[in-house]
């Protein structure tokens, strides 16, 4: 079975450590257009998205965002604790600074299936910027409300996530994934999927 | 600005109305296989599919939907009344039972973005779809606690959509976008990007 998709699926992985090269932004049009070709509930096309290079607004974003995962870092506990310090993740989050874009992805609350349509959307824009040679993380602030206050997002919309885009400079291996015979049943719940 | 996922998501449109030509399973599995490579809340891949070709379980699961619909359609108002008319949608879903495959697809509610990280997936699935030459909707029950029950879903999963699985007889064309332009900001809200 040849996929294109499914090749550059398994290539892509999470980026959070970005080279300083300066990003084309036709490269960022071009991963967002896909996005905006995305279905979405009854086609209302809920998502918009900020395109920031200012590096005094990424300095603003990264305050904000770093502000609210420590307190959300001092709050956190069990197993999600454990992963994160296994992974090394902190309350810092650099990468909104030295990443040359980022984008705010927002979502028309009242649309039908908002979040939905705009996380289908990333899907989208995911993969077309590994296919252009760009990293990103879907960053998801701790409290998505403040940061979107500081984006002056008016109401009736809401912060799902911020890519920061750039070439990775990040040296860590694609986490591991289960095999699709362990998440996929057949014909009814509990019939795992052989193959 | 050549971007084969750029064109590949602008050619790929909601399918309806499915072919009885029979699917191959082994394009469903590299769909699904696109999607477990999707990046999720703590890498905990939340998702779980079910893939349905049997008649049986297709006809008890349209009729299970169509009954959820048509309270639900009893019910809908104003604009989204209006939309659902104006597309000649109704509380029928033929391709429940047209389609060749179904694809219940659940979340694991207590993963941290459990919901975001499912749809993201589907994002890649839908893709890899389409370059496989295979049509399919997003459709979301609007009862999606009685149609899981139907399907033995335990309680921790929820379904998050089903997606038909065929080749297209559906001859709408894809319904329009909005511009890039008409959905982007720069630096900051409310300064639309120009091109």
């Amino acid at each position: 079975m040849t996929s294109p998709i499914l090749d550059l699926a398994k290539r892509r992985r999470t980026v959070r450590t970005f080279s300083s090269t300066p990003v084309d932004l036709e490269d960022v049009f071009a991963a967002l257009e896909a996005a905006c070709q995305a279905p979405s509930g009854a086609n209302l096309q809920p998502w918009r998205f900020i395109i920031i290079t200012d590096p005094q607004i990424k300095m603003r974003i990264r305050k904000v965002c770093e502000h609210v995962e420590r307190q959300f870092y001092s709050t956190v506990k069990g197993e999600l604790k454990q992963w994160l310090l296994s992974k090394g993740l902190s309350w810092r989050k650099p990468f909104l600074e030295d990443a040359p874009i980022l984008v705010p992805l927002l979502s028309q609350t009242k649309a039908p299936y908002s979040s939905e349509s705009v996380w289908l959307a990333i899907g989208y824009a995911l993969l077309a910027l590994e296919e252009l040679g760009l990293g990103t993380v879907t960053y998801t602030p701790s409290d998505a409300e403040v940061v979107a206050d500081e984006l002056n997002v008016p109401n009736g919309f809401s912060l799902e996530a911020i890519l920061p885009i750039g070439i990775s400079a990040d040296e860590k291996p694609k986490e591991s994934r289960l095999k699709l015979e362990e998440v996929t049943y057949v014909d009814s719940w509990g019939a795992h999927l052989t193959r």
